[in-house]
């Protein structure tokens, strides 16, 4: 049963590796299907190469095990409360890639300097405030999700407009419309991350592009007047 | 029909991506025939493991499609503007390289520091001004060829002599004496790149190397009294 | 004889090359056998892609070859130290990893800015002092072990809290409970120092990780009550 | 005839590429066989993954084609001219490796900052003066083998202790006993350049390793009573 949810799960897990995106285990993708309101997720602890979909673990909205034999990655709870908070999403990806964890160690967000950045984000890609003690010591991974959450309500960004975010001190989230997509904006999120590193220490003059070239790149890839 | 030069331009797009100058499907490749006058052009959003020869697009210089099942690449517009502005060119590439790329979204151009440079570029690669608006708004691809040509004008630059330049907050663009020779200026171009901006980190006392070293290099590689 | 501890150590030996800790032959793995009191080691030399179990040097605890026709690497001294002085470790990993061996050079620690350290060290990767001139004249593999032992005493560091050291002007140690626990060890080392390098360039206001966080993420995966 | 001098150096070429030392074309490996008084070095152009033995030059000491049908690299005189100053060595490199050439570019030399360089390298990496206007105009090839040697003079070097140097606004040369030595040099010049560069922006306090250190790692590897 679920065996496309399964396949699009492990595949997109298998791709985190093929795309340099991870060392040791440490990423996983996870996929919501909306018909059946489960979810699949990486098990934890499996090196990639060696992920099959009979592997992936299938959960409920409460996180209660339908499917799988292995315990599933010990994010679940974070991706849960993305995808009950952010009803548009159907597949999540989480990583600690090189450059997004720099920046998300830094505690500094990624402003778009330039138009790769605006093909996928449409703004600045923002970072989480700091977890509190009480926040780490109970619910940690919930309120992983929680201090993402809050940061996309703060700033009144939708999540469909800015698929990503970094959670300060930890790594990157990023989102989309499924297992493969939210894959791909970690790729983009990954490149654009290692861009703006470079040009800040290029030069102290940069700036960010403007609305205009924002709406332009973005806009044509994504929401309702996408052309491609 | 047309199979050499769908061919050249399958194999250069191909080669994007095993010279890591690709993210996901950030970059084309295209190549003119100046006896047929039509271009080829890599589709749109087609991975490049998967492109073939009979996947390429021909279209004539108003950009109409000649040949081909699929959308020309979003940049087309760009790439007929140069190859109308710049008769001596034969292939164009356009990526976002991640070193040449921060070098664009810093806003600033690339000085000859060697003769790694000195071998494909006869002085530093320019970079453009920022697009208007307007230019933004109406007929941006054309516009990006624009400012391109305008800043070759300006600064008074043979399009042979120096193989690339770097579109503001966008990317670079390259080209050749056939899709594969543009390739190989991005190749260069990225190398290039990198070492300047080591060579920024490193010192602030690096200056460009002089016209007599930049004429040994260019000239005996490049041009009428080329010795190989 | 000694099969399984060969076969142990030739495996995460080949692994430095896999995942790309070592250049030419910089690098050597160990894993001791409490039960037969035997330590099996890297020979001197040997390419890691030609490196096979028979080619495995077993020593005894004071460095005699019990098995095996090649010599031992030149570091085997430093391993034995490490064994002898921190009993509940079982393998060790040297390498000349990049980032790693950066830090090594600088004269400088890694502290814990992020959850990816976390994971793996307890607190800030320390640094020994310099070998003085004495101790590098004589016995120098040894008293490279003796100042790692000195710094971990010093500041009252458990060696399975923190698997791993940067020697001052040297490179980074780690250990683990096996020899391939002290490679992944390694390789976590090497990423937490490209990150923490990144994080230094992109900011002065970075701050470490705060003692719930870090006990949150090590306490979970490593001693009495991990939970994975 | 000469097959075994074709092979190792058609071996080492291929290796340029195996171990990224080089972008499109840009290196040549060189042997000299003394019994013979003939030099193989790579030809002009040929890409590394087509190279065979065949395909080698071999010339005299006077730069003469003996047996070939293709053009020698154009560096060739370089090598002569090094070959004729340092009868000490067997087998020459040029690369325009990323970081060494970003030292070059910058006008710095290479410190040596840890054991990873005193392994291969007894001191720091000369950096040539800049060539000038009548050096670049006549003979430049001959005379960027003038400038290595004049350094070395004049720091009273000798070639087998420190095998490697960077040519001022152009990139390394490293040679050794044989075309492999002089590979393998290259390989470690490179690796030590990257983390000689890392250093560098860690912290301005970095300092070179003693003479001590110095003695101890090159002394046990290279030179009369090297024990390994």
């Amino acid at each position: 049963m679920f065996f496309q949810l399964k396949k699009n799960v492990s595949d997109a897990n298998k791709l985190l590796e093929t795309n340099q995106l991870v060392t040791l285990t440490w990423g996983n993708v996870s996929e919501i299907d909306k018909d059946l309101n489960v979810i699949g997720i990486k098990p934890s602890g499996i090196p990639y190469s060696q992920l099959k979909p009979e592997h992936i673990v299938i959960v409920n909205l409460d996180g209660q095990i339908i499917d799988g034999d292995l315990n599933p990655s010990s994010d679940l709870e974070t991706h849960l409360y993305l995808y009950n908070k952010f009803p548009t999403i159907k597949g999540i990806t989480h990583t600690h890639s090189s450059y997004a964890t720099s920046f998300a160690q830094s505690g500094i967000s990624i402003p778009p300097l330039g138009t790769t950045h605006a093909d996928h984000f449409y703004g600045s890609i923002p970072i989480t405030r700091k977890l509190s003690d009480n926040e780490i010591l109970y619910n940690y991974e919930r309120n992983t999700g929680r201090v993402i959450y809050e940061i996309f309500s703060d700033l009144n960004i939708m999540p469909q407009d800015i698929p990503g975010v970094l959670v300060n001190q930890h790594g990157p989230f990023t989102w989309g419309k499924s297992a493969l997509d939210s894959l791909e904006n970690a790729i983009a999120l990954e490149e654009v991350a290692k861009m703006t590193f470079n040009a800040k220490l290029l030069s102290n003059n940069f700036e960010a592009i403007n609305q205009t070239l924002l709406d332009k790149h973005f806009l044509r890839k994504n929401g309702a007047r996408a052309t491609y």
